[in-house]
């Protein structure tokens, strides 16, 4: 199978870092999309995001052979809906959803039987959203999961495997249901512990909201890149991989509830011993390629001329 | 009150930062340091971080106008009590530990009467320690928390809020429990639940270890970089600052179990509402400087050219 015409329904961050990645990597392949919103629209053009911005997301779709919808998880069926009657027989309708599980039963229920869909979720992003904030590079060595269900034609999976390789992802594929457990580990627990943390400290008598602010460089300031994430898009994670992230976040608390009773003993061994562990990943980590290797990933190296 | 000789007491991340500033903006100051560790004394002599490093703390504190102890909070009162028989009648005694409360009373117990304790704490750091971490601009454009009691002389504490200055710190006075409970909230629990966070994922059984590592992108390798931290200083500070903690992490845990019941629920507005709300502070931290205003703190653009 050959992809001559890729369809992008939503251009925020996904959306808008796929074409730009296609006009870089791929350019022989056509790009069209569409977003719902009119002023996103006119930045797409703008920034010549896709080769072509449609008013309309079915004039997007129509005879594309992979179309991807880049919007939140809970917007999915509803994007679906708009193309599924211009899809071209044969064509791939693939996502960059964070939950997949809930959301490849949906569409699975009403697509024609000849669309194939292949859910993806390309662990890729950053705190911005919107259509300024897409690059060309944001696939550039991060993993892509896809999770396409039993009976999918092996060459349609290859396709979108070659295709999110050619934009400079690893490709690895599972079973929706695992995916949702390892991205409620890896992704939405710590995302709902920033946007809590962030909240608690927000709303403190004792530590006014300045302080907060000035001393966060001890930690805290982490956090709350992650909880300038885009608010839709992770309450849409929340309601769909309720399962999930409610079975982790348990597991989770237990353990904190273990640190909570060594710190009220005084119990420096346990601590010492967690401390010690927790090295070892982050170093794994870097290693591979995951993480930026310098103190502080970098940050202030820009700005302090380090 | 002029400062001629500073001694710096633990030649880590702190202490060797301390003694590079102290010579790149301070160059008329003589500095002098001890290790416990002849091993991270001998890299001091090659990495220059002091201007001598002696093999005995009361030398490097013979003499010397300023003594700050860098060492983990746990052994400041051994650390002060090996030079207490040598300081300079009017000496200023100080520190950069992460809790203040605890330590400035066991200081301040068996210390001479003619000594200043002055307990500070400069609100920066990377997530690596040791003798090859630190480095020159560590304090540029961050806090430094000065907790002086009542009573200290005016002109000894303005002293050493003129060292830090020059060391590139804004600084702020304030009192040592205020500062426990300030610190709780914007590093010590955001260290705990890292910590936490990182133990849980490398021990699930159905989510792999290498999963972990490869899908750390979504979120969970910012926490594995807090996670990476000195254990023995962190141990340490949770053991001192067990109150200030535990109070803090009750109030986290009261926001979280509504969070996980709004999850339960599928209460998307409540959701929403929190995750609306977190954004104006990250705002607020890069404005103020405290943090790096590029995407993902800038992270990659040095290794992938973006």
């Amino acid at each position: 199978m050959t992809i001559e015409k890729v369809a992008i329904i939503g251009l925020g961050l996904l959306g808008g870092s796929i074409g730009l990645a296609v006009a870089e990597y791929l350019p022989h392949i056509t790009t069209a999309g569409y977003d719902s919103d009119p002023a996103v629209r006119q930045r797409a053009v703008e920034r010549g995001l896709v080769g072509q911005v449609c008013a309309d997301a079915a004039d997007a779709a129509c005879g594309a052979d992979l179309v991807i919808l880049c919007v939140p998880v809970g917007a999915m069926v509803e994007a679906a809906g708009a193309i599924a009657g211009v899809l071209k027989p044969g064509a791939i309708l693939s996502d960059v959803g964070s939950s997949k599980r809930t959301i490849a039963a949906a569409l699975a229920e009403f697509l024609p039987e000849e669309t194939v869909l292949i859910p993806a979720h390309p662990v890729a992003g950053t705190e911005h959203s919107g259509p300024d904030a897409g690059f060309a590079k944001l696939f550039n060595q991060r993993w892509c999961i896809l999770t396409p269900q039993e009976g999918t034609p092996p060459e349609k999976v290859q396709a979108l495997v070659h295709f999110w390789e050619a934009l400079g992802a690893m490709v690895e594929t599972m079973d929706a249901a695992h995916h949702d457990r390892v991205l409620a580990v890896t992704s939405h627990i710590p995302h709902l512990i920033a946007y809590t943390i962030v909240g608690t400290a927000s709303d403190l008598e004792e530590v006014t909201r300045s302080e907060v602010i000035k001393f966060s460089a001890g930690g805290f300031r982490d956090f709350t890149r992650i909880a300038a994430s885009d608010p839709v898009m992770w309450r849409d994670v929340f309601l769909h991989n309720k399962d999930a992230v409610l079975d982790m976040l348990d597991v989770f608390l237990t353990d904190l509830a273990l640190m909570r009773e060594a710190i009220r003993a005084g119990d420096g061994v346990t601590m010492f011993d967690l401390f010690t562990r927790t090295r070892e990943i982050r170093r794994s980590i870097v290693a591979l390629g995951q993480d930026d290797a310098r103190p502080d990933f970098g940050r202030g190296d820009h700005a302090q001329g380090n």
